[in-house]
């Protein structure tokens, strides 16, 4: 595979500079919301270059008036460097550094965007992907997920993974690098080996990654051939994976563990309340992800089962469950008392609306918990959701906003929907601070992790307006699904690309500024 | 370009014969709806043969019993044919016929599949794919569609078209027919230099079209840069681009005209009275199409233009506009009285979820249009929709219908979703209805045209499940992204390309036996 020696020579340099355009949204809006609009998030774009330091995989430097050749080799001069156009030349020839320089092409309208982060995906279901038929939630677990995650461990053959384990999580990190996911947090199965193997195969292609191995030991609401024996079993095999992961990667700066408890319907409370000191327990405390008020009738078992609750969040508040570092997915019918909780504890909501379509769970009113403070993302929610695509999950995210919009009266319409902006802002830097690592990823600003996308939507075809585009041009499908015509300003192409755009237009995807997709 | 070699030779053989699986919709619901439960649409799987009459594109015989080599060579001694597996030899050798065959790949999930039918879809908007901002739909048409309209004529040169529309017009339809639309329904402007050129194109691309020169003599709600000079001058120009359309294709089998009066609030009164004259005039009468109820300002637009009339469908009504050859756009929000009207008239409404998702139209209730006995077809309406696909409206018909179920009680929510299969019908059948093309397209049956598609999702991945899959097989991002793993039934295939599929499975598209499309 072409990547690998791109790879190793890449590491050979100190650092590797990008030149060209960069796009990324702010870390706060540019005008806030008031009670007739919505916030502003402009889009930041710089020509200019971005150097890297191969080391630690951080930004060294931004500078946005390096534009063209002049004024790079300008900063080369100044900065003592020699610069490499392609993988010859590498360092060690005295007191020169030699810096590989990677550029973006404007005449395929290409760009480097902050690489996107998917909050809330169950590795294990991408095969039912576009399965579910008329399901809702519970009807849907029992049909298709459960007997799909069993699959993944084998009661002859406890202690590997199958082979379907090892084809799918293959299959998965693969795709949602194809399509620029740099940061993903993982549901896996109960099994422990297969989990492990996840969290090595994200590590040895290079996906940032918060693995999950799944908890769920409620024997009267989980099925006999998928669940945790015990609560205590339950605990084990999750400090296992823990310590797995631990030991693949110490410092946890590409691969982390995070405690999963299911949903609440899954898990006693005597296992969440343990799961909540386990996470408490580690310095820093861990991560956790679990489900809340996806869907009316689950909401209504966990009344059920949880009495002493007064509301679903609570189950997990009193567990110790919501944290900063906590991943609530989905939130579709949170009460007031509920976000203000959130809101308090600095947990995070990963907005899911392909899944919440495809299962009828109900639409996000996303801008109530925008206006109530609370940090949110995207999930593909693989899959509830049919699709490993963030740019897809954005698309949706919007759509689903203008349809919340259809209930309301006219500004209020308007101020519930979500830009094409503010949706690539929850795709890359909502997704970041929801897992607690906004001065890590999300943007390109010096001392965060190079995670990134090369994008190209393809050559303009109306770039002679007194010329007819010859049918060459016109046959572009293979190469992008975006039509740019070359009238458009950035903020209109970016509109194309996320409303038109597709796994095709992510020519390279770089992790802690390691190439693990594509070329250059 | 690859296909003229093709064309040219496939027309030297009487017969091209098409073998492998064939997959369709049923012309009638397998089990018609209840109160309780959707109506079902089996998918009707064969494996077999199909036979193309070269001389007029249609289907001359089916044979679902040809299932392999032997089966075939069985049919063609039968028959007297001598089979030509590539295009080396053709006709002319005795009295042998020399039959071309076509096969559909088992090895990579291939399949022949009816060409897609889009009710409603504005060729010259395509340039806008994906840019509407925050608007809905009346300052959607001032801010975005009327300025990119009238790009398409110039007040300096009225006689020809300007660069823009060959640019346009050649791209829209390249990309439609890569997605498998082989039949489209065109608004093009109201220039008819322009319009002409958009007939032109499709007759020389070879996609089935109904071509309309736009209509919108108002001088009170249409803009001065934008509008026909007067009522007469509006149906003295629609004349000229009949007529056009006539010479280009005198049986009309590949190209006809539509009439297009944009919709009521942008026409006089006299002036649909004129265009439903008109439509009446020709034997047999001339296909119309226009919008209908799209979103609550436009109807009370309407009542006020309109006060003699008590409905929005009575304008057209009244104007003779509503017939068995009738499109109308939209219909979210139809009265009861108006569907009772629609249905009486045999007319056909073009969902068009995607737009009516962008601009906060409103969720089309399909399941009550369905129940009312109206027929219903499918529109990307470019570029209120973002897409050229008719596959990716069939998601959004199926994603809208999910929320539309939320809002329901149960059962009911349950009957209120379009299952993959029903989406599929409406993207085949269905939109053959609405055109009033049932016998002629929309499946593969003897006497219909060979309208198709060949469709691959590719290799199965798990095809050993005792085996990892090899890396190579997971690098399919550029192939397809659709995921088959191998123990999927049709069914699920299917679902999977409905929800996950792209151009990219799109091989080979064929309208009336000619390869329109891609390479076999």
């Amino acid at each position: 595979m072409g990547e690998i020696s791109s790879v190793a020579a890449a590491r050979c340099h100190r650092f590797t500079l990008y030149h060209g355009t960069f796009i990324q949204l702010p870390r706060e809006p540019t005008a806030p919301a008031t009670s007739t609009t919505a916030p502003a998030y402009d889009l930041l774009v710089n020509d200019g270059a971005v150097w890297v330091d191969n080391s630690d995989g951080r930004i060294a430097g931004c500078d946005w008036a390096v534009r063209g050749r002049r004024e790079l080799d300008e900063l080369a001069a100044r900065m003592g460097w020699r610069l490499a156009f392609d993988d010859s030349e590498v360092d060690g020839s005295g007191e020169t550094v030699v810096v590989r320089v990677i550029q973006s092409r404007a005449d395929r309208n290409g760009f480097f965007f902050p690489g996107f982060i998917d909050t809330h995906i169950h590795a294990p279901q991408y095969p039912n992907s576009g399965i579910f038929g008329s399901t809702t939630l519970l009807d849907w677990l029992s049909k298709y997920t459960f007997p799909m995650e069993a699959s993944f461990g084998d009661k002859n053959a406890p202690d590997t993974p199958t082979t379907r384990a090892h084809t799918v999580y293959n299959a998965v990190v693969a795709r949602t690098l194809s399509h620029g996911t740099t940061t993903a947090a993982y549901y896996a199965t109960i099994h422990v080996p297969a989990t492990n193997l996840l969290a090595t195969i994200c590590h040895s292609r290079g996906q940032r990654a918060f693995i999950g191995r799944v908890c769920m030991d409620n024997p009267d609401t989980c099925p006999d051939f998928y669940r945790d024996e015990s609560t205590a079993a339950m605990v084990d095999a999750t400090k296992q994976s823990m310590a797995y992961i631990h030991r693949l990667d110490p410092s946890g700066t590409l691969v982390k563990p995070i405690i999963t408890p299911r949903f609440a319907i899954s898990c006693t409370a005597k296992a969440l309340a343990r799961l909540g000191d386990l996470a408490a327990s580690t310095d820093p405390p861990t991560h956790v992800q679990t489900h809340i008020c996806e869907n009316e009738d689950e909401i209504q078992a966990v009344r059920i089962l949880f009495p002493g609750c007064s509301t679903y969040a609570e189950v997990y508040d009193q567990a110790k469950l919501i944290t900063r570092r906590t991943v609530l997915a989905h939130g579709v019918h949170l009460l007031e008392s509920e976000r203000a909780l959130i809101r308090k504890r600095s947990a995070g909501i990963s907005h899911c609306p392909a899944s919440n379509t495809s299962l009828s769970s109900g639409m996000c009113p996303v801008r109530v918990l925008l206006d109530d403070g609370i940090n949110v993302g995207l999930g593909t929610d693989v899959s509830g959701g049919y699709s490993p695509s963030i740019l897809e999950t954005a698309r949706q995210a919007s759509l689903v906003s203008r349809l919340v919009a259809c209930h309301c009266g006219k500004d209020d319409g308007r101020r519930n929907k979500l830009s094409v902006e503010e949706s690539l802002y929850l795709a890359t830097r909502g997704g970041a601070k929801v897992l607690n690592m906004q001065d890590e990823v999300g943007g390109f600003e010096r001392g965060m992790f190079w995670d990134a996308q090369m994008i190209e939507l393809g050559p303009s075809i109306e770039s002679d307006p007194n010329r007819i585009a010859v049918p060459e041009m016109l046959d572009l499908q293979h190469a992008s699904r975006v039509c740019v015509y070359g009238w458009e300003s950035w903020d209109e192409r970016i509109a194309k690309w996320m409303w038109t755009g597709d796994d095709r237009n992510v020519k390279a995807v770089w992790v802690g500024g390691r190439l693990v997709h594509g070329s250059t």
